[in-house]
């Protein structure tokens, strides 16, 4: 018997709590008290007479606990070209705009624009990130200082050589599992248009060696699956197929163009791979097919929500996404009963989850789950009535209703106050490396998109 | 000659000013001064060495200014129903919960219902409202105390006799210029499937009498116009154009029902007729084609953004209605250089001035126009870096970056605190009568929606 058990880490108490996003309605608890020790929840409950001793006690009364929210794909660190590459076609995007401007980036700038990411991210509520870019040691340090978590994947392509695949194999092993768990990390080969088969395969075997996934761009729209099968008669899911991307664990980035033969493929893959949904970009780039979500669903693959990077999504809010794919589906179904606000929760949470590997673990407020909560504040007028909470969550709430951000049991953010970034010392040093960082008179690339 | 001319009423020094949306891109005049009397912008210039002297001088260093924002079709009361009929048809929408709980309304819950609404706007950048309510009194008071610009109908079935168009007229008739001109009146029957055509006549006759518009709901989808063709051999519009309404001059709601005939008729009154946009609810009620605007663009008929009521728009947020449309409007078009941000922010500024008939009054920041004018603060996380000015203000900005909301020159919100509003008193009796607004266990109804 321990009559005065040590003290929790910290305690939140008087939320309403979003427990449940499985059944056919959102279920909140209010009244509830999250106690949180060693960065994992250990009790969730009804609040007692008095909150359990804590180091740190947050009453929340008024507030929305729900899980951090999770963007299962991005390029953090593009940041640094928010706004430098609009209304362009994707072709332009590319060839013309980005992988010319990526050419300017150095290690400290990947630092400064991911650390930039993670204080835009801790501030709409994001709290894992899943990250694929390149100076992924600056992007990890940036992660261990921002108190996010985060897949972290080395991007490579075949054109680099042998050392591609062998640094993002060598990034994986150095970091998986460091900054107390918050870091995992993946083999990224950037694209199969990209990256041969052979280092695919290699890039599956790390991946299986190492028990992380593979994290690629395949069949990111309907052009790229149709020049695949042109070119070689498989689509870009059969190649993760043939290649043992998809038997290793994949997310899949951001699969537009998968079609039908590829849902069936993808089933049987279902309990490691799934696919990233970022609308934004997608419909900024006139894509046309979006991620068919619904048979993809009904076949248990799950589809997670991302952003993408800031230079096509312009933002890293998955409250944005959320709301943007609710809508779209609604539309793209002809059913305004289709993708109800707890299945837009539920993408957020268990389904984004599971994209990651980490079903159980994020995505809920459970006992054994992370400690990665935020709390949401529904008083403002933009809110207000709250006649349906899941609907304040999905269709009315802004970035800046969270209040408090917690990952891993740390609060980086309370009462919109950040407590791991110096904002006016990021800010000024990212203003000064953002300034040159789109020139493109040296006239070179880092890569050529031929989609294929 | 006057060497001390009197002071101004406000000035804004030292701001980047949104000054032409025409062009082929949006030009922003760095180190503006913004001078105003008597609700006028009377000047806009470079920074002088010394501000001009003022009763209120506002440093705007780091803000843009930009017009502020019109929401050219809303029922603002319905903040009342906020999330209360979500993830059903039009069809339940309308006859399951909206009309229903309409039952409800009384004339002191619009007076609250629209003061809400008139604050979520000026925190989020919208200075002008076109209102189509019941109990438009109230409506009117709460602009006289929100200091809101609104252009206000009282909407009117055929089922409620002559007395419903009489009303409308009566009350456009006594409140048109009201307010030191910020409320200006449209006579409004509700839609050509709930108003006869001797009513649209009647409307259009007294709007032409009292020099205003008619607003109302025309080819709301493609169903209406569909039923209206089956029932009657001619669409929504072309009843809209035997009846003289568009002759009148006429605010349309939604026109995403508007067919090919139907854009040649609506080109010959593009100088007084106009459509306005709110692709949320569009997109949540799974309509099938949207307005056509390209279309209408094409024939100069001005397309302005609206949000709806809130009952179906969950939001007041015109930025959000922007933003939407123009990712929206790529992928409809199939062209990602499509609807570039100037376009958007055309569209929201002298587009729907012009669906108003304010053309050259708002929407715009120049000499004469109204003095209604947004501070937006740019220098978030969520903006950072700025290399596009006009993508930031379409892509990243949240309602909350809108620091200061001025109309007809009176500060309504200066650094994100409201001068009108209490918002402990107003939040408190709108959630007290909002409690049973939902109620439907009466069984009744204000109207049946059969769509024709």
């Amino acid at each position: 018997m321990d009559p005065q058990p040590s003290p929790a880490d910290l305690v939140i108490v008087n939320c309403t709590a979003l427990v449940d996003t499985t059944g056919e309605s959102a279920t909140f608890a209010p009244g509830t008290t999250i106690e949180v020790r060693d960065g994992r929840i250990t009790h969730i409950g009804p609040d007692a007479a008095q909150p359990p001793a804590a180091l740190e006690v947050i009453d929340a009364r008024g507030m929305v606990a729900m899980p951090g929210l999770i963007n299962t794909h991005t390029h953090a660190a593009m940041t640094l070209f928010r706004g430098a590459a609009e209304d362009v076609s994707v072709d332009d995007w590319f060839n013309a705009y980005v992988w010319p401007m990526e050419v300017n980036v150095g290690e400290r700038d990947v630092y400064v624009g991911t650390l930039l990411a993670a204080a835009e991210m801790i501030e709409c509520g994001v709290t894992t990130f899943a990250d694929h870019y390149f100076f992924m040691h600056q992007a990890a340090q940036a992660v261990i200082d921002s108190g996010l978590r985060a897949n972290l994947g080395s991007a490579f392509f075949s054109s680099q050589g042998p050392e591609g695949l062998e640094q993002s194999v060598a990034f994986a092993e150095q970091w998986n599992g460091k900054a107390d768990g918050r870091i995992t990390t993946c083999i990224a080969p950037h694209a199969p248009y990209t990256v041969h088969d052979d280092d695919l395969r290699g890039a599956a075997d790390a991946a299986r060696r190492l028990g992380v996934k593979v994290h690629t761009h395949i069949a990111e729209d309907i052009v790229q699956t149709q020049k695949s099968i042109e070119t070689r008669g498989i689509s870009p899911v059969e190649v993760g197929e043939i290649t043992g991307v998809l038997d290793a664990g994949c997310i899949i980035a951001h699969g537009n163009g998968i079609v039908e033969r590829d849902v069936e493929i993808l089933s049987s893959y279902a309990d490691r791979t799934g696919v990233t949904h970022g609308p934004k970009g997608y419909l900024k780039f006139a894509l046309g097919p979006l991620t068919p979500i619904p048979a993809l669903r009904a076949v248990g693959v799950p589809v997670g929500f991302c952003t993408d990077g800031v230079a096509s999504n312009n933002t890293l809010d998955i409250f944005e996404s959320m709301r943007i794919t609710a809508m779209v589906q609604k539309q793209l179904a002809d059913d305004a009963t289709s993708f109800r606000t707890v299945e837009a929760l539920r993408m957020a949470g268990p389904q984004s989850a599971a994209v990651l590997g980490e079903r159980g673990r994020l995505g809920e407020l459970r006992e054994g789950a992370y400690a990665d909560v935020i709390l949401v504040d529904t008083s403002g007028f933009h809110c207000q009535p709250v006649h349906d909470l899941a609907a304040a969550l999905v269709y009315s709430v802004q970035p800046t209703d969270v209040r408090t951000t917690i990952v891993h049991g740390n609060v980086l953010m309370r009462d919109r106050e950040l407590r791991t970034i110096d904002r006016t010392a990021l800010l000024a040093e990212f203003r000064e490396r953002t300034r040159a960082i789109t020139d493109r008179s040296h006239g070179r690339s880092i890569q050529d998109y031929q989609a294929h």
